[in-house]
């Protein structure tokens, strides 16, 4: 990936791969998303009953797996963004200083019990 | 974004983000993919009793929460490759080549019925 | 089912079923709760390239994968309702008579629009 | 619940609900599904920070958004099956009959690893 970036390099990729096979007729905003989300449960599943523990520590064919999955969301995730017009990186910066704003350091520093009470008031506003 | 990657750049800013809040504990590979999977969901709300061509052109309010859950989407998915040390522009470069093979263009260009056989094909099992 | 509630009959095999394979240990309510929403997942993948209409006329095989991914959703429900002691029925009744109240006829009937805009205004809610 | 059963009690009061708001237009199974994976996902949201003990005693707080999710799930999950034509119970236990053959006692029997090893058999082409 030599001058131009990642995500654009995909995005591009993409569109001819949908192209080529005429699948913009099925990709829908509203179908890519339920795409999308199918894949984040499948990436769900690799993880699921090992223990938070084993789940750091996958073996070779589970890792393999993973990456697979990881994949797919991330393709998902840049071809609605294509078809929607939205510019991935710029809405992950600004939610990373939405977040920043969220959740303050001083506040939620290392603990556990507050970390969860904060998501359970932050809920509301994350379903927004 | 000048020099460096759009994903790298992510990924730094969530390490630290991660570490000034002590949240490492929480950031296990199974909690990361539970919370993408969550969000993967917020998102597909966005597009829940929409038509599918109202889900192509979403007003103004209903597009800013989509982009945000864009977001969210793909900053648990940086954080979780970061914690498993996953390469996630390689894998996805990897899993468009297998979809290459997978989706050849002579077979299921511009089928709809096709389309959706092939992913049945594909995913024989995932009803059972 | 003769003189016994279905979902008690089904809660009963359930624990019988986890406990002669000493399943016990892998079913956390977290775990469980995972499991319904990867089924969930699975059940939404049957439906995820056809259109609204063809979504209500599945062909024969495809009903049979949506009965068994609808029999998966139900019985981890059941399963993780057990675990954590939680009458379901009496909480879908109470639900009920909460939407009732959440969605009034007078204002919600027979306008698309309305729905939605009342599913925005609601979500802050659903998250809670 | 003196006579009939829950799941068909509970289906008419749904069906009676949507027409009273000339729902039924928005209720496709396609829907529906969508639906009933958004609600999982929230109902997901509730244990995802905790542990795999804490998710087992939830506060009354917590338990309280468990039940109205389990019961969201719950209703979403019947409604698509009137849509359908789906008798929940009976799919339930003929799937109950099939994990019987499928997960022997003999073989799976408390066993993490077989349990893991058998979990990834049985859906070999899920991360494909």
């Amino acid at each position: 990936m030599p001058d131009t970036d990642a995500l654009e390099t995909l995005r591009a990729a993409l569109e001819v791969f949908a192209r080529e096979r005429d699948w913009e007729t099925f990709h829908t905003p509203k179908n890519l998303a339920m795409a999308l989300s199918v894949e984040a449960a499948e990436l769900l599943e690799c993880f699921q009953w090992l223990t938070p523990e084993e789940s750091a520590a996958p073996d070779a064919k589970r890792r393999q797996d993973i990456e697979h999955e990881m994949a797919d969301v991330l393709l998902y995730l840049i071809r609605l963004a294509d078809r929607l017009g939205v510019d991935l990186y710029a809405a992950a910066r600004s939610k990373i200083e939405i977040n920043r704003v969220k959740y303050p350091v001083e506040r939620v520093r290392g603990q556990a019990r507050k970390y969860n009470e904060y998501e359970d008031y932050a809920q509301p506003d994350d379903a927004g």
